[in-house]
């Protein structure tokens, strides 16, 4: 059984395989689209798998029902915490419930009063911190001294990355193959679950990561060999602010075709593009690969290409149109 | 085969599944949808077919498909034509470009820009009138004469009413049957589809029409016994404007359970939840059936209901949470 000190290293297809027989009852298979109108604008043959239509919005409750649904007995009883301001606290919050133990989420103030919302009602109980890395570490070890809850990271975690790795095992199930996927990434935790599924299913198929410009740590991480983490990077992707750790650079280093960014106007533009085309509500993390897919025509046409819509957790009152 | 005169009363299941074996090349199996925050916030267990994720964004291409393909090679030769400022223009250009003949469109030049482009880039051809019936009529006398295009009526078609049937179908294999079915209704098209389906296979199946208070019409004409037609009733529900006729009459006359209908307010209201709920981009006229299960909480509690969502094509800069 997996944990959360298990060496990356050692994660094989099987635990892929393990998480996604663990998860299935909690997770929906989300389904994959199509438009014709982006096929032709790309020239490349896509197919969207939308895990905006996960439960709770996002890809994130497969690794987060991976680590609940994995600890023993004993362990779950103190429940779990995390710090998070965004999906991993809902997604967490959402599988804590369904195990019916306790989640503590420490969440800066300044958060979201929707997403504070939405974590209360999956039944999680939210400390609050100030918006700054001193004070969220602070909080998060007294909370978790107090609770004795089990961590469980939002990325840099074996049992999250292997739960995570189950969206692009159905994806290649849904589309029969693929010569490409892309994906966001942010702290790279669905990179490093498509690494560990497609290096084993279908190492031919070519992995590319997608990030802001605005906050390409990982691109520039990528071209160093060694990670290198941005301080506070400012950018409409606001899933896409942390920085790569080591159980995830493992992942990128290795597996990562290339790491590709696009501009904020350019987000704005494909999010609104693919809810005009899709009819679906994404966040504009999600917009992202699409963004680095119009960028880059001549690597993606003539291919059957994934790409992982990761979250539709967004504000419908401030959408980025709205605004100027 | 069916053609534009056979009476709908001699209408068969058979009818159905020839269109359902005629149109399944051209269309999707939508995916069917659900929401915990939905089911606990109605009491009901809510399915929602999704056909805003159809081609052309509506359930539409259901009956435009049907009548097209099932035209002889020599009517079709000639093409089709219609009169519509909305999701059937789309949907018959969409189909006609499928099987390559050509799709004569009579729309009002006050239509939204984003629709006629919609319609061209299917390879629709328009001819624009004035936005009133006398020039409607006018002109698309006139385009039909000189083109020599077979008539769909976007929904007082035997054709098309088979062709919407085929979504109801779905419903029940994708849900394993349900106590009620709710869609929203204007002309009639779809929930005379959803009649002749439910009627014959699952007759057990309550249909409810939903409807906006101020376009009550359909609801009206239930109540009375015959249609009555309003003359320029004012919406968000742009969709739903239209009056029933005789064909669609025949189904909602014989097999509707009730129709139920929602202000302009709890229409808004429903949309936005939908599209933070279900996370899916759908347009007004297909938040009616939420609005009214809203309002009638006490006749679905309980009850497995499909939700027919019929399209998403909205103008994302001019939403109606946006205004005020």
């Amino acid at each position: 059984m997996l944990d959360a000190t298990t060496a990356v290293e050692t994660l094989t297809i099987d635990d892929m395989r393990a998480a996604h027989e663990r998860i299935r009852p909690h997770i929906r298979r989300t389904p994959v689209l199509q438009s014709e109108f982006l096929n032709e604008l790309t020239g490349a043959e896509l197919f969207f798998k939308c895990e905006n239509l996960q439960e709770a919005g996002a890809f994130k409750v497969r690794g987060a029902c991976n680590a609940v649904f994995g600890l023993s007995e004993e362990m779950a009883a103190a429940g779990v915490c995390t710090h998070s301001s965004g999906n991993h606290a809902l997604s967490l919050s959402y599988a804590a419930g369904r195990r019916g133990i306790p989640c503590n989420v420490v969440m800066p103030r300044t958060a979201p009063q929707a997403k504070k919302d939405a974590v209360r009602r999956y039944g999680g109980i939210i400390t609050e911190c100030e918006p700054s890395t001193s004070s969220r570490e602070a909080v998060f070890a007294e909370v978790q001294a107090r609770t004795g809850g089990e961590f469980v990271h939002p990325y840099n975690d074996p049992r999250v990355i292997a739960g995570q790795a189950t969206c692009s095992a159905e994806l290649l199930e849904q589309t029969g193959g693929l010569d490409a996927v892309v994906a966001p990434i942010g702290g790279g935790g669905m990179i490093s679950g498509t690494c560990l599924t497609l290096s084993n299913l279908s190492p031919e198929t070519a992995i590319y990561a997608a990030e802001p410009e605005q906050a390409d740590d990982a691109a520039r991480s990528f071209r160093a060999g060694h990670i290198i983490a941005d301080d506070a990077p400012e950018t409409i992707a606001d899933g896409l602010k942390v920085p790569l750790k080591e159980n995830t650079w493992h992942f990128v280093s290795r597996f990562v075709t290339d790491v590709q960014t696009a501009s904020e106007q350019e987000i704005i533009d494909a999010m609104k593009l693919t809810w005009k085309t899709l009819r679906v509500v994404m966040e504009p993390s999600s917009a992202v690969p699409l963004a680095t897919i119009l960028r880059n025509r001549d690597i993606y046409a003539g291919r059957r290409v994934g790409v992982i819509i990761t979250g539709g957790n967004v504000d419908l009152d401030r959408l980025p149109w709205m605004v100027g």
